[in-house]
């Protein structure tokens, strides 16, 4: 089946042909990946991107699923694309929290893939983009990317989301911690999971205080990020009992709001221009790279290289000739 | 002074000039070190350079002064650039090596830099090739680049140095863990250091076993590297015991003499044409990284960005039309 076929049948809404799509977003080449990103990108836009994130241990998953079932109940169709490795969607889950999973496995409104074991290095920024692309291209009303909270990875996948979830449990390390490991700032709605837990009275407080400094979450920055200061509006702090599904319709709401509030300000177009920003740039980053490679087996890199080696020639001025010499490679790819 | 000025004055031999270029290298600005380079490259390919590398408490450090004292013995001048940040030059030692370092303070003809604590994630691959044409240039007849024995940097250095000394030591691990971490193949001549403890033996003899199975040292994979079967040459093994100098003089021999066959099998010029080769590419990467970021803030990004948002271009498309406007920008780096 070539590409077309398939993305037809993707918007037509056929589950094998979703599946497919994203396995060569993940694994395919990438002339295969251009092809199927240009005849579905005209289809996308409309689902409200959401991530959730936070250390492992805080209940994500448990979160995740919670959510799906209030979602559901409000006939919204939700996909979740998992990139932590802990996660029980990627097979590295105790048994109670994958039981909870299988409630959503016969549901054809949910969608659920693991992308944790596939990406090679520094593969997940690069193919998360693309795996939402496909899942909005489905026509899911909601597409959750739930990673764990640690490192640069949060804060590129967060930049990919409309609405970011901080999770965060009592005595899985504090406020001040978590400020530390810089997912603070991303956040545009905290979760404050298993608040039935000592401590969670003393951990929203914390947060409320580090908002006060103008430290917690990413719309008390707003007005840092180029936007008016009318823009400025702290993320809501939310406590749930996932496990128990409590809080759940209150959190589903605080991410809600969050989105209409993000259209109303106009500043779901700034996220949206800064994503496609960033996108581009790594495409023909990527794009600039594979010439090279190309190039690198050329005749012109031998010639170049045997000068350098030969002293005729400096390595600087010599790549000066190697970029003037991509423009004249545009068929390779072909 | 200006970059002219500065490498006429290391080409005379000031010292001075010297240690600004190196600090240039490092920390300069790109346009600068861009200069440096045009004017110092026609200066360059006569030191031999080689890598001494080794996981740490083989006695990397000790064993590289002692060459030091063997090769001012011959008449040599000899500069080291440290990349090792549990090297006594970087100032992570123990008291009794600094001290042994300080014999080579006062001599003319040593000159040692460390860069352990200076490069930022990944520069130290992009800055030491740039320190090597600084001491290539200024004269010494042989440049040692000390790294520790862990990872890739090893073999991104390994590949710059024409001869390529794994230092290994009894106890502190055998070959087989060397082999995995595959510092076994980059190998041009071993070292097995503080050859008066237990298990030296034993150490030499797996080595051998290991050059026999074609596991063990550069050499003896030229063939697989493109050229012909003759210039085979199993990567010779000295015993040392560096803190008493014992075996230094051999040891000096067999890196003579490596350098020796390079020259004489044709090998020495197709290494360092695969060096160009590997430099130019870096170089024209780290251009066009550098062009993109300045396209990142111009009218054209955020035109070919707001289309890509609004979904009237794809990602793809937009990228090639970036790469297309990276021609038009020489000017920008002027």
């Amino acid at each position: 089946m070539n590409s077309a076929e398939l993305v037809d049948r993707l918007l037509a809404g056929e589950r094998r042909a979703l599946a497919r799509l994203l396995t060569y977003v993940e694994d395919g080449s990438r002339e295969r990946l251009r092809e199927v990103v240009r005849l579905l990108h005209p289809h996308t836009g409309s689902a409200h991107l959401v991530g959730i994130t936070g250390s492992p241990g805080v209940g994500k998953s448990t979160l995740t699923s919670a959510l799906i079932s209030e979602w559901r109940g409000r006939g919204r169709r939700v996909a979740v694309l998992a990139v932590d490795p802990s996660s029980p969607f990627s097979g590295g889950a105790l048994l109670g929290d994958r039981v909870r999973m299988q409630d959503h496995v016969l549901d054809d409104g949910v969608f659920i893939r693991s992308m944790a074991s596939r990406g090679h290095l520094g593969g997940l920024s690069w193919a998360t983009p693309q795996a939402l692309l496909v899942l909005d291209a489905a026509g899911f009303d909601l597409v959750v990317v739930e990673t764990v909270g640690v490192g640069q990875a949060e804060v590129e996948i967060a930049s990919m989301a409309d609405t970011t979830v901080v999770t965060l449990a009592p005595g899985m390390g504090d406020a001040i911690q978590a400020a530390k490991a810089g997912i603070l700032e991303v956040a545009d709605v905290f979760c404050v999971n298993k608040a039935d837990h000592d401590g969670t009275d003393r951990l929203v407080r914390d947060l409320r205080g580090m908002q006060e400094l103008g430290a917690g979450g990413r719309g008390a920055v707003a007005g840092g990020r180029g936007s008016d200061d009318a823009a400025e509006r702290p993320a809501p702090i939310r406590t749930t009992v996932a496990a128990r599904e409590e809080g759940i319709a209150e959190l589903a709401d605080a991410i809600d709001e969050h989105r209409a509030w993000l259209t109303e300000s106009g500043l779901l177009e700034d996220r949206r221009l800064g994503r496609a920003r960033v996108q581009l740039r790594e495409i023909a980053l990527g794009e600039v790279r594979s010439r090279f490679a190309a190039l690198g087996e050329g005749a012109l890199a031998d010639g170049l290289a045997a000068a350098v080696a030969a002293r005729r020639l400096d390595p600087y001025t010599a790549a000066d000739r190697m970029i003037a010499g991509l423009d004249g490679l545009d068929g390779l790819d072909a």
